[in-house]
């Protein structure tokens, strides 16, 4: 299955799509949210699709696609979890996951604008392949993560490079702008991804491809991410782990490039499909 | 006002502290949530509270204290902002606030126990000041930021220093266990608190004073961190900053203490109550 959310910013209605097409199921559905989730709220809707298939209502072409699911409860993010990225950053690889946590409020559509904060001259771009997780998870043997993924999803980890490295604290503060986390547009449960560790995933800017990884390349693998991070905190249905990112970000650069209002931003990923934001800049 | 909240853990219902008694108003509130905030909650409360007086209903002592509101979307820390408490750590004087976020499901009531984690030799304490936000607060003045703060909270920043400093990540991996944010008994609204820049809190360990600080001697004032995080995060009504810690903790001693099984943490604040924790282990 793959999961979408419609409608306004703050309004968005559950929906699926199906070959391509996006349909309504808010009238089964109220919201993907945690109690979705933790509810298995994922094989009822499993059901209900197959049950209700010719009678769904198509989505209007045009209408704004959300994030795929309701502001979750923290949104966990894996630095320098490609070796080729780790190497352009000029960051030693990491013994063990970096872990940094992403404010919610930063969350977004796959396609609305990216803003460039005030006083930021260093914005930079992410592709990620991003971990939704389906239950509770404390505690998590590698061996059983899995089990505790409600599937993938596509996730540009802006990242404000200033803010993250030269302002004196935790990654934190260059990474939950408001508009830094667009994530979707669906989220494709784990059935239709044949190898997670194989998935391509991409980035250009203004037509320019500069991120071309694949997820075969991650240091640390999907499940023992899931169980690493399980180990210092519970996860809860809805979270999202963002894995990191391949190689080809504007800080690896000699100089390094970063975005500019009006630069048009375009990134997928096999299975998950594509985002295009316009960066925007809040006035000084 | 005091805001407080009782009943079990996940099912805890709205009451309000009144000359040291604690009522039900359940009736009339059904979160002290997002919503509750951003839609005048508090000065509707209060006016409920004025007519309602001689009605409310007591709550029977024992009863469970949750945290004084719901799970907020973030809780945001500032790290070193007491001078003494820098130099206990070595670490310089920041020349502007430490970011890091703690993830929410580490909230618990004030007197629940304090679990350390699986794997963990360096479990720590800190007594904090916090902030909780009254409005959606996005690149605030300074001068304007006390207008965006719905109250004050006492809070336990619990810290695993190896987790946090020692394993190669942000301090997040630290801060975020499950526990490791007792919050409560109430939240304060500023009008009950002469001067928020002169407020007692102390922390003791088995009954052994450990802190003994005020928010005198914070670095940088509320209305400057309310202010700063919101250059880098829009904050939510609900959310948390927690403002530090001054000395005292376990890691400025030499050699360091940190906390065992059947320890017992107290903790207080003037204007915000108290706090009391049994230390607890998951077992290896």
């Amino acid at each position: 299955m793959k999961l979408i959310r419609f409608g306004e910013a703050g309004q968005e209605k559950p929906g699926v799509q199906i070959a391509g097409v996006n349909y309504d199921v808010s009238s089964f559905i109220s919201q993907y949210d945690e109690d979705f989730f933790a509810n298995d709220g994922l094989a009822k809707l499993q059901t209900y699709i197959e049950e209700n298939k010719s009678d769904l209502t198509e989505i209007a072409a045009g209408v704004r696609l959300g994030a795929p699911f309701s502001r979750p409860s923290k949104i966990v993010c894996i630095g320098l979890n490609y070796k080729d990225h780790a190497e352009e950053t000029g960051a030693a690889l990491p013994a063990e996951p970096i872990i940094f946590i992403k404010s919610t409020t930063a969350l977004v559509g796959p396609n609305d604008h990216v803003m460039i904060p005030k006083n930021s001259t260093k914005t930079d771009w992410e592709v990620e392949f991003g971990i939704v997780i389906g239950k509770r998870a404390t505690y998590v043997e590698e061996s059983e993560a899995l089990d505790y993924v409600a599937g993938y999803v596509l996730h540009n980890d802006v990242s404000e490079r200033e803010f993250q490295i030269e302002r004196g604290g935790t990654w934190d503060k260059g990474k939950g702008c408001d508009t830094f986390a667009p994530m979707g547009p669906v989220l494709t449960t784990p059935d239709e991804i044949p190898d997670i560790h194989n998935v391509k995933l991409w980035l250009k800017v203004n037509g320019k491809i500069y991120q071309n990884g694949n997820t075969s390349n991650l240091i640390f693998s999907v499940p023992f991410i899931v169980s690493y991070v399980s180990q210092f905190m519970t996860l809860l249905p809805g979270d999202v782990i963002s894995t990191g990112t391949p190689a080809g970000v504007g800080l690896g650069f000699n100089p390094p490039i970063y975005l500019q209002e009006g630069d048009i931003i375009e990134l997928g990923a096999e299975y998950l499909g594509e985002q295009r934001q316009e960066v925007l800049a809040y006035k000084k």
